[in-house]
């Protein structure tokens, strides 16, 4: 039996159990034994529904689990470990060591999968370790602010960072009853966004209800009798709070394989190839621990996000079976919401598109979701940049309502495809009048880039 | 006065008065004088908000007028005359002649648009002339069956043909309270997807209590009394009818192109190039009279729809006035909904690509539009099509429920740019709970669809 290939998977979430699939779908279990090691207490859960858990609209943490080990084991024949924190990888010795509910143990292996994910960026200032100060980066901190709701019952929430997280988090407190100030270093919330689009969002949040704080900066969370009381800013705010949520960002989580000598990319996510190999024979690393390809800068990029670790894991999967894929980068494409506004972003900003070099122009429009005559139609916001002389497109942006931000996958297929704007401007995209105007909102702004653009 | 140029644009309705504007817009009265003539009462409205305005969804058939022809002379210097009738075109003599309010008169030109339109299909048949059957392909087409309605208070109305009209007509009466049965000739109610999602087309409507006859074709209306009592078919069916309400599709309105000598091409359409120049000097053609490049198929296609007519005529001014622009072709992309059922196809179905002479492989899968435990999470059917060996998409059909039709566009996008299913099945689009699944049903499918061409 031993004689078996031992493939170890460090991480059991959605890169980590992927991989593990894919592997097994080509090397049944007496060609190839599966081992994955997961520190939490779940396995393949969607992280991205954590703040709808807060926000009850999902019910129970249940909702998020894809699958539980158990099942896992049982119908895959992988052995999912969960409890179980490997503290070191030993390439040489091929042998990873891990900590679990028996104590520390050695775990050899033939191939090794690094999926060790992100971890979110947590200030180290005055009281931001205090109960009540939460992250949004695991089921089990999922479940740790819903208790803290339920057993506190607190009125006023600070959310400290206004990107992806601190939108979904504030939508879930307002869901909640909660008053919610949300405090941002940047000039506008959405930082991914550029401020002229940003300053929508800041506009809805508002008339929401949410008090908007931007261009300060988080010092420290006040902390009294045990219980968070308020957040200090550099500006000399001082916001009251209940309870604080954080949402400052996740850098990759490249602790294990930077100590065991893996290469690490610029952007302090491992390296890896198409085919999601690292710079050492015999590991393969995926998901957010990882630098990708952008194919708009053509730089790397570290992009936390639960679709690109699937897709990933199951290129990493895929090769360690024997077979083929490769994973062909990202156009670095968003969507989110807060209540009823749809906020979405592909490519790259106007600060992005300066970085990596690029000359541009840009647009910026309003147009109606459907025919300006039909029935619930809501203006959305558009902005495209595209490169000068070319016309290539860059990136776009969008704020609006109900149906706005998937219309962003048309732009990440025009990026992903290198079109420019005059050819963007012609596509045939779907008209009738629940839908959208006779010309679409994409093509009206291509059109008027192009025009810019070309004259 | 006399010397400067005319420009006389037959038809005032999207692609006329988009090539009048665009015209105007690069030359001035000074330099260009322009003429629009239009037989019906209006000019630039939206014909495809007539089931809309039908069924009230739309309140004044005044919320589908774009523009007045008032308004467009005093603005534009655009003199549009309503209710004034082009009967002949002399390409020789450089004149039209029309019947309008005050008899018959020529009109010399320099330059010619013919923007004709489509007309509906009528069958030759006993009892389709008869008061209570309508077509609805004019504005006053629609105020005629509302009138109707109001004055009669019909109680079951027939709908001869099943496809994007057929369907939108039947919401309308649905929507007005009438008992509706909707006959088709084909298998399967819309036509332009293939039978194995029409049908889910079918189950949607008689889940909203639409009796639906397929394989049935009209063959007469009885009337008595003069008014509608039935329509009868061919496979012996009689439906009692108050109203009937005919969607058999439209075929480009050639007749004054033909007889003025200009080249039609296989279709029945006006052939042009991509300036939407007729094969006369001077003479332009645009919108649903003339036939266009399909991008899938290499082939000439007539499509009616106001989207295109809309960019052929911006395209035809923009080449009058002196500019330089191209219409670059369509994929064949149609989205349109029954109630809450959505319904959207672009590319080849099964039966074109046969037809176009490609061998190919299908894909056809059950996908949520959001993430799973998201609520409102509503199941849709994608079908894919690509060509064996290449994998290269050829088309695509959607049926669903809310916020899924659009979703063609990244078909649309895909097939625009000539993509494979592979290259498609890693495309970054924007994930979220609330908008997506972890894998987007696009992503799936073309996945699935790749695996099946590459093995």
């Amino acid at each position: 039996m031993n004689a078996r290939p031992r493939l170890v998977v460090v991480g059991g979430d959605a890169a980590g159990m992927s991989a593990a699939s894919q592997a097994r779908r080509r090397m049944g279990p007496e060609d190839l034994e599966i081992v994955a090691l997961e520190r939490g207490s779940h396995t393949s859960y969607s992280a991205c529904g954590i703040p709808y858990l807060v926000g009850k609209t999902v019910p129970s943490p249940e909702d998020l689990i894809a699958r539980t080990p158990a099942v896992f084991w049982r119908d895959h024949a992988i052995e999912a470990r969960t409890g179980t924190e490997v503290t070191a990888i030993d390439t040489e010795r091929r042998e990873v060591t891990a900590t679990g509910p028996g104590g520390a143990y050695t775990e050899r292996y033939d191939r090794l999968v690094i999926a060790t994910g992100a971890r979110p960026y947590r200030p180290d200032l005055p009281g931001f370790d205090a109960y009540g100060v939460f992250g949004v980066q695991t089921l089990d901190d999922g479940t740790e602010v819903s208790a803290f709701l339920e057993r506190h019952a607190p009125h006023r929430a600070v959310v400290v960072g206004g990107g992806y997280i601190g939108l979904e988090m504030a939508e879930a407190f307002l869901t909640r009853g909660l008053e919610v100030t949300v405090v941002d270093s940047g000039p506008e919330p959405m930082g991914t966004l550029d401020p002229d689009m940003g300053a929508l969002v800041r506009g809805a949040m508002e008339e929401m209800g949410v008090a908007v704080r931007t261009g300060e900066r988080a010092t420290a969370v006040a902390v009294d009798g045990g219980r968070v009381r308020a957040v200090h800013t550099d500006a000399g705010g001082e916001y009251p709070a209940d309870i604080v949520c954080l949402g400052l960002g996740v850098r990759p989580d490249d602790r294990l394989a930077r100590d065991a000598g893996l290469e690490i990319g610029p952007t302090g996510g491992v390296k890896v190839d198409a085919r999601m190999r690292t710079s050492v024979p015999d590991v393969w690393a995926a998901g957010d621990c990882v630098e990708v390809f952008h194919r708009v800068s053509r730089a790397p990029a570290a992009i936390a996000l639960g679709t690109h670790a699937n897709k990933q894991g199951r290129v990493a999967g895929i090769d360690i079976g024997g077979g083929y894929a490769r994973f062909e980068g990202v156009v670095g494409t968003a969507v989110t919401k807060i209540c009823a506004v749809e906020v979405a972003r592909t490519g790259l900003n106007e600060a992005e598109a300066e970085a990596a070099g690029f000359a541009y122009e840009t647009v910026v429009m309003t147009s109606d979701s459907r025919a300006g005559y039909y029935p619930g139609a809501q203006p959305m916001r558009l902005k495209l940049i595209a490169e000068r002389d070319t016309g290539r497109l860059l990136g776009g942006q969008i704020v609006g309502r109900e149906n706005a931000a998937k219309r962003i996958d048309v732009l990440a297929t025009a990026l992903w495809n290198g079109m420019d704007v005059l050819d963007m401007s012609g596509m045939d995209l779907g008209y009738a009048p629940p839908f959208s105007p006779v010309w679409d909102p994409v093509l009206i702004a291509a059109r008027k880039l192009a025009e810019r653009v070309h004259g």
